[in-house]
């Protein structure tokens, strides 16, 4: 790994105050390239701007994923990551259904552990706040030809990632506009599946709601997942989640959470959840709660659920009594390392 | 409109004995920036490189969309673009569904009305050669966060078109992956639809196929499109293709080939098409012809169809019987300039 160090870092204490996510970028940038049937060594240098052509095939036909983890940092200003081997995992089963090059361990976990390492003094310690991590990977061979791009560029990005302002969403249950398709990429974490989420999400918003929940394409009868998160429905004290499926991102929150639930012996069933089950639970009284979970936000309570026209409100139950908040605390107080991670979750960086 | 003419053009005629598409790009290329709710004034320039930091969110979240068009030299130096106004249409309808900003035509139209005049010694005259015309637009934000985009580019490029060597393909029919779903975004020329044909297309390829003929997501019943081609189908001396829709791309192509089959008198239904319809056919001797249609090829002829494990042969027509042959031509006279224009579909450029 070459590794090209920044004169001087821009890292300073008012990085931490920032509100927003996805744009304070950290000092450093892993970027290695494949050309030719192989990958170059791994490059860590400065971040910022490259050259590339508008005729870069991303551009055009898409061939674009990414990943997203968190590093967290304890007490003793040790930092973890939590459960990076799902992520390469999956990476690589989106590289493949995207026709696209895997990215061998040596440059992803390796890479990763590299470069959060040598900017580890942007990771925070304050509960709630973390560094964000983003692997990507994309075409580019100048080419204007719909092909698969015989180039690539894979590039691990760090931005601070602020507390998450734990606010109830609404969310409008999708039954016209379609996330993904049988035999098609729901499950791969594709740039393209994100774009085609975008003008729906914002109809839903006219409508007075935050986000969508996507429902299967062919009769919109049963729900699939959110915008960045898999969602768990409440009946009872039952908890319920779809099974995951060619259509539906393979969560890492969902399946800790899902780990959490059984581990504490809360009442789980994974099978296809039918809006018609939600909506009849909502009319007895029975729908307790309905929540997101994913990297980002790690958990997200719904305070409303659109069945078509019909805007249902949930009331917000307390953490004492909240599903959602009783996994969301045990999730938390693994990846923080307030508690003994029996599962092995957290990976140490550095020495 | 601002012009930085290349100091030295690259242009000389070897140019023209290239074979490769999407690869010899011209002297210049057309910029247009889209930030804080507006276009600034589009640049025409030299081709290259320009600088994208990696957080580029079109590299994470593909809003990116584009389009292809042709431009054709006469006898006299004349070039003419054939029915740019359906491409721009298309193209803001791709930008809304993609929740990006729709471009004026002011840029769009007379953007490429004067960089395809600057670069007019690019036109080739051979028949059968072009001009290919890309105007793409991509999402710039720096930013990693799953939301559209608040800055954009609109680029044109221009590459030279070989004759397309005109070899008969074969094309599986889809019966287990999916191009596109109801309420999804097939109908939109966008990147992350293309990205997502590569893996099963290489999959049919494995089978000893060319191409996919995508069908419906929901069964794979009805026959949709190929690659990037429309696909029609004759049974006896019908022509049939399927309507356009929210799943299929409207084809400008495919516009062109019905208006000039119904206008010289061929029987012509747009109707769904079932695969069992075409295979029956076939079994009985009456499915006479199957092609594609599509900018870059303008139609190309499938000499065998894939219906699940059964490879059909379909015996390529003599020029003379083949509706495929017979459109092609018509098409092709017009766009060449050899015949008169009744549709006024092509527009000339510059003076
Ligand atoms: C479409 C989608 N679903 C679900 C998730 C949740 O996955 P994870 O828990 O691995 O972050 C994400 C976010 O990563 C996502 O983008
Ligand atoms: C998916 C798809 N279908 C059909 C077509 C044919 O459309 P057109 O005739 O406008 O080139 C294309 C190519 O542009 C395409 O990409």
């Amino acid at each position: 790994m070459i590794i090209e160090k920044i004169a001087e870092s821009k890292f300073n204490d008012s990085v931490f105050d920032s509100k927003v996510f996805g744009k304070n970028f950290t000092d450093h940038m892993l970027v290695a390239k494949y050309k030719d049937g192989k990958w170059d060594e791994p490059k860590i240098m400065p971040y910022g701007a490259l050259e590339f052509t508008p005729a870069a095939m991303a551009f055009h036909y898409g061939q674009a994923i990414f990943e997203g983890m968190k590093a967290y940092k304890n007490e003793n200003d040790e930092v973890f990551i939590f459960r990076p081997d799902r992520n390469f995992e999956r990476f690589n089963l989106s590289a493949e259904r995207l026709n696209m090059p895997t990215v061998p361990e040596e440059i992803f976990m390796e890479g990763i552990q590299t470069i959060v390492d040598l900017d580890r003094q942007w990771v925070p310690k304050n509960y709630g706040t973390s560094l964000y991590i983003r692997p990507t990977m994309f075409a580019t061979e100048e080419a204007i030809s719909a092909r698969s791009s015989n180039e690539f560029m894979f590039v691990v990005l760090l931005a601070y990632a602020p507390a998450y302002y734990d606010k109830p969403l609404s969310v409008k249950i999708a039954d016209f506009y379609s996330r993904s398709a049988q035999g098609g990429v729901g499950f791969a974490k594709c740039a393209g599946n994100y774009a085609a989420s975008f003008y729906p999400t914002q109809e839903a918003q006219k409508d007075g709601y935050d986000q969508v929940i996507w429902t299967d394409s062919i009769e919109h009868k049963y729900i699939e997942e959110a915008g960045t998160m898999n969602v768990m429905v409440r009946i009872g004290d039952k908890l319920l989640t779809a099974p995951t499926s060619e259509r539906i991102l393979n969560g890492v929150t969902r399946d800790s959470l899902l780990t959490l639930a059984k581990d504490s012996g809360m009442d789980v069933e994974i099978r296809p959840v039918a809006v018609q089950e939600m909506y009849d639970a909502y009319k007895d009284g029975q729908l307790k709660e309905v929540f997101g979970c994913g990297t980002a936000v790690v958990v997200n309570s719904y305070n409303a659920v659109g069945f078509a026209e019909e805007r249902a409100p949930i009331e917000i139950l307390s953490d004492e009594e909240s599903f959602a908040s009783i996994l969301k605390g045990k999730l938390r107080d693994i990846q923080y390392g307030l508690v003994e991670d029996p599962y092995g979750w957290r990976v140490k960086v550095g020495k």
